[in-house]
């Protein structure tokens, strides 16, 4: 095999994202309370956002419409329009709070920058997912940053088009099998899972993996001795 | 000059996109008249639009939030749930709204199509702006499709460099003198200015361009002459 481009994943591959989703979502559910209990609430924001992902697509903006709708259905428009001042407050804390990198990325980014060309693939918004890598301090590592709609086959088929290069060629690493890895070795890429505590309840899927282009490990530094012996 | 590299902006250049904002906002402006005159509602939203901007980036989903946000402010907390669910409608609507690709494109597109590589430079949600192009009908005329979360210099350079050429072989072509013209000829790029009959007021500018680099035309058809004829 003779990796070119390394592709890694954004949130909760290089810096935590879903646990600061869990927190506003946990806000969200108590601000609730009084109409529904708290899980039967985040089971119906999952609903909603579902519903609503292929009008507002994957980023923090579409969550905080999806909370706002959840919280006139479930209230039956009858809830306080703070409600509604609180929900965007929370939206725009989220949209604002610091990137904490995850331990040993930057470890291994440096030791990989110089034998492959890294890139970030990744969804969400365009603009917060920008300013989450320019926050970062792990910018430089990267050869191009692709923000991309979707993360479906067709998605990784344009980005290696772009890339000039052949699906052989191409390494992914991400927290997502859904995302990260199934469409990845679909096309016959390479796929390294590196499985995050919490993951998205629509990010989930539940399969056994027999593909001799994939392997899974615990810790981004795992990566290292994978890439540097000779099996791989 | 020996331009290789042709780029247009997307809303109210290559399909109508201005007006439907204009509209929705003018059924906010109604829903919120019994706290201000129309034009003074407008003019709030405006203000918490270019407010939210660094936080929320350009497109529907921000304008969505922008709204409900200014109606929490303009009637003081004191207005019924069920405007932010007409909000939500209207933003919805905006969203799933068919595409009006304007006048004279695709021939334009067609006969350029040959000599030139033509791309689109917009700026706009990532899924928004992959959507309107997907249902515009002209997505095969173009190389490449690059959504940027502006368009300063400083994002013309990277898309520039991503593109592998010089300033001298790049042409932009658009509605907006801020975001199409003025920077890409900052850089050292050429400009063709087509004025659209309604602009954003946070994208107006009144300024007089004097460089051989500029051109601006009435109608997208008058873009042929200028390209095929010696002196461009």
């Amino acid at each position: 095999m003779s990796i070119k481009v390394i592709a890694f994943d954004a949130d909760d591959t290089l810096w935590i994202n879903e646990p600061y989703f869990r927190e506003t979502e946990a806000e969200f559910c108590q601000l609730m309370e009084n109409y529904l209990p708290q899980h039967t609430v985040a089971r119906e924001l999952l609903q909603t956002e579902i519903k609503n992902l292929s009008l507002y697509g994957y980023g923090i903006k579409g969550f905080m419409l999806s909370m706002i709708e959840t919280a006139l259905t479930i209230s039956n428009k009858t809830i306080d329009i703070s409600a509604v001042e609180k929900i965007i407050e929370y939206g725009k804390a989220l949209l604002a709070r610091p990137i904490e990198v995850l331990d040993g990325v930057p470890d291994v980014l440096s030791a990989l920058r110089d034998n492959y060309r890294l890139v970030v693939a990744t969804k969400g918004d365009l603009l917060d997912q920008e300013r989450k890598l320019r926050n970062s301090g792990i910018l430089h590592y990267f050869h191009h940053v692709e923000v991309m709609s979707d993360k479906q086959e067709a998605d990784y088929r344009k980005l290696l088009k772009h890339l000039d290069i052949v699906p052989e060629q191409f390494l992914m690493i991400g927290n997502s099998l859904k995302s990260d890895v199934l469409p990845v070795l679909g096309i016959g890429g390479s796929a390294i899972h590196i499985p995050y505590h919490i993951t998205w309840e629509h990010e989930h899927v539940d399969v056994h993996i027999d593909n001799p282009n994939f392997r899974q490990v615990e810790h981004i530094s795992e990566v290292l001795p994978l890439l540097y012996a000779p099996s791989m």
